[in-house]
């Protein structure tokens, strides 16, 4: 913490949400978050913004929050969104945002985002119910681990062989 | 409560921030909410998003939000924005915000917007940590309660003549 | 924190309710806190407790506690006592409490007391729902701010013009 | 709940906590409760407020609050109090309090109060961070339930004889 | 809720944790929950308990909980057990348990147990912070949601082509 | 807190619930912990875990967790089982159970257990919904409390002479 007499309205400022995020990257998109770390002011308020931009037919892939409910709204372009609930149902909603539209992902389920224009880009601000929402990627997370979890159980879990899981596990 | 079995992607979604508000009243801005009422989805969730629009010199008079802490950016323009801490300091943090800019205005303090720009409107989006905020705007709540409360209680609190007051309290 | 092996009872002790508080002051009321600051065992637990006196005529100018529910009780005297609610209804509840009436002014609600009686002071005791409720005096946070907030914001808001504005800010 | 538009400042109002309560029973000692149940406008904002009176010589006898803190201040009279801390030091903080003197029970810790006058009443006015606080007395809970504990668990609890037991729980 | 004078010690009662579950299925286990709905006591108390069967060889599939942590002992024979943190470093946290060894799961964290004994099954008994954890398997909500994800989004995030995500996608 | 880069595997793993306890006490009962002190990962993650055994006719007294509800299930014998709601009624909610049944005990209710069989021990798993539940065992804080609550309180109290409590108090 700082000394309360040292604070000052720049604790409670950030600069940046104006510039697009680089998304020359595998998915096609960037999260530019505006979390407590970015912005000090935050601690302890259970609030946070990010701005994420999308390639053209670019994706935020599968993901949870581990602390935060989501809401989005597009600024530009157009997304594919949707979220799917827990078990044993495992709805998916999912819908078309254009320009102006808001859309609620619940806290913990796992959603993405997609452009779904394929010749221009696409651009978002959400806000997020935590000042430290974190981010599970699934493929990530599963696939993705250090050190990998074993092939054989991903395997059984995901109706793979072990080959293909290797080649997954070797991919993150 | 809905019916769970009755829920649809719609209810985790809204349709209309691209739309600029009205701004042709007195303070010369307007706030579009999206709430639990506006999104039902949003229950119990925590959060919630609005957009605010700003005639040019228009502003969003001093006032608290009683159950959230405010995050917002600059979509269009520049603000001039502004808190003031609790007893005893009152200090007032105030910046002036651009494009991409983003300010916290943390739970129950007193804050506001201005658009510095006598010559253009200016926009904002901004997020609130909970589904149902509430706002006091502090003119109104202590001069255009219904009733009014006491003029001498007020000439006191403020230091104005009694005649002030009633003034006042016959704007709102 | 202390070492929980030198605690004592002391810490859970404060010595001076029974002292009238000083209202020789513009408003003619003291608060005398017993919060976390005066009584450090009430740390995490979320409770604290005011000694308020009211000299004859006397006021508790509105506030807000931006942390705390407050539940009051009168000991000496009468008080014309109210809060406000959120917009857009603003509606004001209005009581006058005589000695052993109880009265409750909602979190974050604009609220205050005064003493009817111009011939004989006022004495209550209140508890609030925080060990650290913190209070926002309403005229000093937004008249009264380190440094002003612009004369013509507040002008507009209060439907004041701005010279009247300017003589309030010099008041505190 | 009530419909919010029929509510009224009565809601937020309760009358009696300057009548003495009758103390004329086993312990000497009477709870009047300012809880939700007494005042509705409570519900919700976790606080409420009570009034003890102790004959003299009489007590609040050992218990505990499932829901709450408790912060009790002396309005007449002089009380020795104490709180117990948990498993395993059980350590024992008393004090004897005097007119306007404050103590802190910290949440479920086993607590009491006795008035330690033999000729005159003593009087306090309590809050507790619950509206509905709940209270567990000690004796009446373990020797007092309906229907009673095995005589023969709480012979070898409290290292007593079956037929001590069986004479305590005929008591309540 | 039911009405408090017609509760029964029944309702804080759930009898069948001695009975070893179902474990004939694809994943080789079975969990049988005691949550609200098998127990109506547990209603707002914040906790539950599962048993949790594993055939020889077989595995609970990585998972979620949206609202819990979870600790884990083991009851009879040996597990491989692990859970994967969040963003960027996605660190696996891997154990081998046995026969009163115990392990948690942190909040919202994918993590996963699996029977390493090929000849015989094991059981654990589990405990999670919420009366309704909820549980999200991840290959059903991502690979096995109604309706399925689009598979050019799960192509690219796991780094498939869109034949085996079709593939995956026909096996829920 | 530990530096979370060295944070392993073994921050959320414990070894030894398969131990059976030491009852050779004059309860005749053990519980063995798993909380945040025994089990560094826990912390902040609101669960832990005891295992508790009985020997032949033993019995955990009467006891309060100030800080977390309960939920227990018999791994081997049977048990008597009961809590006591608060006052005024002071219903006594109790059950025999046995192998696999499972009873909840309501935070800061008044419980206990007590081994039905003379001739052979009793084992049981519990979790709590707190990483360091705490626990208040009636006799030792009312009885056993340094210093000693003043035997005419406890005598008024539990309906004893005072020198039968200086005799239970002599016992701790």
């Amino acid at each position: 913490c700082k000394n309360p007499s040292t604070v000052t309205a720049n604790d409670f400022y950030f600069r940046g949400l104006h510039v697009a995020g680089n998304t020359s990257n595998a998915q096609g998109s960037r999260v530019t978050p505006v979390f407590a770390t970015q912005l000090p002011g935050l601690n302890t308020l259970g609030i946070s913004m990010v701005r994420i931009d999308y390639a053209p037919g670019g994706q935020n892939a599968p993901h949870t929050h581990p602390r935060a409910t989501e809401i989005l709204t597009v600024l530009e372009g157009s997304l594919e969104v949707g979220f799917v609930t827990s078990n044993p149902n495992n709805n998916h909603f999912t819908k078309t945002l254009y320009k102006g539209d808001v859309f609620v992902f619940p806290s913990n389920a796992v959603h993405y985002q997609r452009n779904t224009n394929w010749n221009a880009p696409a651009v978002a601000i959400a806000a997020l119910s935590s000042q430290n929402p974190g981010a599970i990627t699934i493929a990530n997370a599963v696939f993705g681990s250090q050190p990998g979890i074993s092939a054989d159980i991903l395997a059984k879990s995901f109706s793979l062989d072990v080959a293909t899981v290797n080649f997954m596990q070797s991919k993150f």
